[in-house]
């Protein structure tokens, strides 16, 4: 299936000069979505990653990190934005373009060892997964692998991120 | 399963008096997921409703809305709140307990006709979910359904909705 086919591109958005990659119209498409899950899901076996948990970036990250888990029978935890969880958590401060943001996982969904793959959407110069590995990391965990949707090469996101594998099935 | 053994409450969330129902806890049990999706889909099955799209509403909804459509083989949709979808959008405002909130999908998201389930983890007094029918109903298309994981049953949000089915996995 011609996955990118199913991208839809939207000039200017969030602001002037960015070309913003849409997927919600490969999410609106039954087959579009569902063979998007089974390919990820395809990948991670292949690539040997086995995890106790996805962990699913605010907010496309769920729409895509939450049918993973369900297909490879993990847990979901989900990472949000500052305030947004309701128990106790782990947080951590990343680098924007212009001043900071602040990522936050709860402190009981995460444990010493647990095996984490980290999903979203996108990756574009890896801040935001780069924060979260760093985030998993400093709990203890073991980091098994990123799996993307969109990749977009040229900002070449992947450098920022450790050794483990990558997966990304549509790239730019 | 004793789904409702896997949700924590925790007082004073978001403010003072408040018992939040946290789903974060049935989301990181990998059986507790893998039921709760199974046995949404299957009462939405018994309760005769087949759609389209599944609709979630941001971003709680989209853990549980994304992974459901994975599951019934229907596309998925995301209301979100305003400015976040890139495209050309419906919107609708809807009243909150001070001020106002908006809510939006994409224009070519939904198309006269077509049948929707609106899935959200939560109904308290159904105001998210109200509005989100009437912006699904202003465009045309056939609500076909409701689906929540929590229901907070003394709140009497599903009064507030229209007469088609609506589901919930756990009552308070």
């Amino acid at each position: 299936m011609d996955l990118k086919s199913l991208v839809r591109d939207i000039p200017d958005f969030p602001k002037p000069g960015i070309l913003f990659r849409d997927i919600t119209t490969l999410l609106r498409d039954p087959e579009g979505l569902r063979y998007t899950i089974d390919f990820l899901a395809q990948k991670c076996n292949e690539a040997g990653i086995t995890a106790d948990y996805i962990i699913g970036i605010e907010s496309r990250g769920f729409i895509f990190g939450s049918p993973l888990a369900y297909k490879l029978e993990t847990g979901f935890i989900p990472v949000r934005k500052k305030g947004k969880l309701p128990g106790a958590v782990h947080s951590i401060e990343y680098e924007l373009e212009y001043g900071t943001d602040c990522l936050e996982v709860h402190q009981d969904g995460l444990h010493q060892g647990s095996r984490i793959l980290i999903v979203d959407d996108l990756i574009a110069t890896g801040g935001t997964a780069s924060a979260t590995a760093k985030l998993v990391q400093k709990i203890g965990c073991e980091l098994v692998g990123f799996g993307f949707i969109i990749e977009l090469r040229d900002l070449e996101g992947r450098k920022s991120l450790p050794d483990v594998p990558i997966i990304s099935l549509i790239e730019y």
